[in-house]
């Protein structure tokens, strides 16, 4: 193996993910793919002719962003995996013995990069698909018998999201000014977001697109995700209360949306797969799926206050929780035709699990504002209902078993004071 | 003057709209003004130096989109349109003469090209600024005293929609398939689309963009705005009602959204400048602009059925009796921080006037199936409450005062069938 790779790290020889970095030497950015602590530069790996035989992948590994390369089919991505982990692996590799020959080095450090947004997002979209949440959601508002819509156990519920906003993990998010109303029944008033909240999510990356007026079958859906990200989706919860009727969220999700910057492919999280929850009723017919199509990820948000040189955990959930499946998302968002390209972003919508301990927002641990939350294992007298200024608050994701790890690295995100000229 | 205009054309010497074309001879698009029946072929002009002097636009009328020269400032739009307002005005103007010499052709045939889209769009925004229309959907469905929600007269309600499904006037569109509730109460079943329905929009293509975490104040707002288009939202009203609680509209409006292929610029509506509605309550400051910021655009919906040669008219409207303006949207969009991208596409919603025949959807005219609305002025018989397969609509605008007229052309789409496989 040509990387020492810790047992604890996320980006393990069964992991490969894909992202686009720059570093020091060269601020070119590119594509990599980490393998524990190291990035793999596969710049350097074409142009030393590893991905021969692979269409134009050499001229794409070279490009700023993954879209071409996400384009291809799954057995091309599968090809390129392959020759990397050969590479990795394979300790007497043609072009590995052959790269001190030509002067060139195959790896970077992470903490000597910077990492970009993976691809150019062209639409992004996000679903509602945990029942814990929209039940969570909906009994704080609607109350308990009707904490779930009539549509929601027939269709994943989901919303087109604005794509300019969403940055890469490591940018800050600027507190959004807005409207909000301050006291029931009264006019709003124009200010800083009073409410500001992360919301859990991941999300999958479209691979190869469909045509305006095709649709995507279920059973071929995992041919069209290239992989998946976590995701914080920001959210100011007193703008978007007063905007949200009837049209949905607007200015409380726009501005800012941070995903982190590795790729997990779907071929290393095949071994995680395990059955989705029982779906009651059963959904119509091109929603329905008998395979495996929900994943074992273990997730954890953590804050880290102003105050704090280190992060408290907020809560502990898993992707596995989720009632529709990602190919059911990717699927239903097709079924009228609609278009998909390379590179377009699908969250999940947060993912809260049973207990309130796994509730993915603080809309939902502070149960609107009702209970505050410790933010801080050193000092239980700093807690809140909602986010304050300059709070860091991070995402986790990884999966195991059998002694095989495979993880998504960070989503972070740290929020500025809103700029109120 | 160059080209002779018809005094009925949209396309006079006041208007001078942007878009790309491509033609017989050459396919390769660029970017055109339309002037009478003929295109201005801004490459060859280009060619033959009448940019020199504006930054790179002589490079930019090359390429097949807008977006390059959408990014410029106001400034550099002006002086752009100026000098092809000399070019075609000046008969002794020195490119002109020059260019037989070098046996170039600056007039291709509009009968003779091909539209494309103005510019890829990055984000497309939806508003609902039309206080008829939103009271209108608002009595058919909760009551003519809830007629409003109670946010609608303190900000421009929006919505984010799909950015890959907008496609240039004269691209037919897939009637789509999806969920939708046949008896109310009882499960949702799958199935073409039974409430298909136009939606009578303007937009605006957003110039240069600002940054995430700015705002756009409404003083400055013109000089985001690059011009405004026709745009027919289409919508597939069973699909929308079963689907929108509470996200908002999704499978419903993604399908397709067709714009019309040239970009009149404020600069040439400028003498149709109107005051907008009255508006009470005040909004807050952030929206307040006491310039004249509505536009008297007279607007028409027409319909072409499969068995008809001829168009019978829907409706007519007018952009004047929009309630929220265009800078009022562009700056409250961006009032949370959230960042524009030049070509970015904001719509206005349905605009609907005051009286019955100046509804802007068949949603409205019908009144949501209750009346049938003759669609053929030759044959009384053949009448419908929503659009049906091989139907054609087309909306078309323009601006007429003191002799001088200022139009969009024509923004058309035919319904084909559902793919039911």
């Amino acid at each position: 193996m040509l990387v020492n790779v810790p047992t604890d790290s996320d980006f393990s020889i069964h992991n490969l993910p894909f992202g686009i970095f720059s570093d020091s030497n060269n601020q070119t950015p590119r594509v990599g793919v980490a393998i524990g602590d190291q990035i793999l530069d596969l710049h350097v790996l074409a142009s030393a002719g590893l991905f021969e035989g692979c269409g134009e992948f050499s001229q794409n590994a070279v490009k700023g962003s993954l879209n071409d390369f996400m384009g291809y089919t799954s057995k091309e991505w599968r090809f390129v995996r392959q020759q990397i982990s050969e590479f990795l692996t394979n300790d007497s590799h043609a072009v590995r013995l052959a790269l001190p020959r030509h002067g060139l080095e195959a790896l970077v450090e992470q903490s000597d990069s910077t990492m970009h947004l993976p691809c150019k997002i062209g639409d992004y979209t996000d679903f509602y698909a945990s029942k814990e949440h929209a039940t969570n959601v909906g009994t704080m508002f609607r109350g308990k018998d009707n904490a779930l819509n009539p549509n929601w156990k027939h269709l994943p519920i989901g919303y087109h999201g604005r794509a300019s906003s969403v940055v890469v993990s490591d940018t800050p998010i600027t507190r959004p000014m807005g409207q909000r109303v301050l006291k029931m029944g009264e006019p709003p008033q124009f200010g800083p977001c009073m409410k500001m909240d992360f919301e859990l999510e991941m999300a999958l990356l479209v691979g190869k697109g469909n045509k305006l007026g095709d649709r995507i079958d279920i059973k071929d859906a995992n041919e069209y995700i290239f992989g998946v990200v976590l995701m914080n989706d920001w959210s100011a919860r007193d703008i978007q209360a007063w905007e949200y009727v009837p049209l949905g969220p607007f200015l409380g999700k726009n501005f800012g949306t941070t995903i982190s910057p590795w790729v997990v492919t779907l071929d290393a999280l095949e071994p995680f797969l395990v059955d989705i929850p029982t779906q009651d009723p059963t959904p119509l017919e091109y929603l329905q799926d008998s395979s495996k199509s929900g994943y074992d990820i273990n997730l954890t948000v953590s804050i880290k206050p102003e105050t704090s040189e280190r992060y408290t955990t907020l809560s502990k959930s898993n992707l596995k929780y989720m009632y529709w499946s990602l190919k059911q998302q990717l699927t239903h968002h097709t079924v009228g035709g609609c278009n998909m390209n390379p590179g377009d972003l699908i969250g999940t919508g947060t993912i809260s699990g049973p207990t309130p301990d796994s509730f993915g927002s603080m809309l939902e641990l502070s149960w609107n504002g009702s209970n505050k939350i410790c933010v801080n294992d050193e000092n239980p007298e700093d807690f809140r209902c909602f986010l304050n200024d300059y709070d860091t608050i991070k995402l986790s994701g990884h999966c195991e078993k059998n002694g095989i790890r495979v993880g998504f690295g960070d989503c972070v995100g740290q929020i500025l004071p809103a700029k109120t000229q």
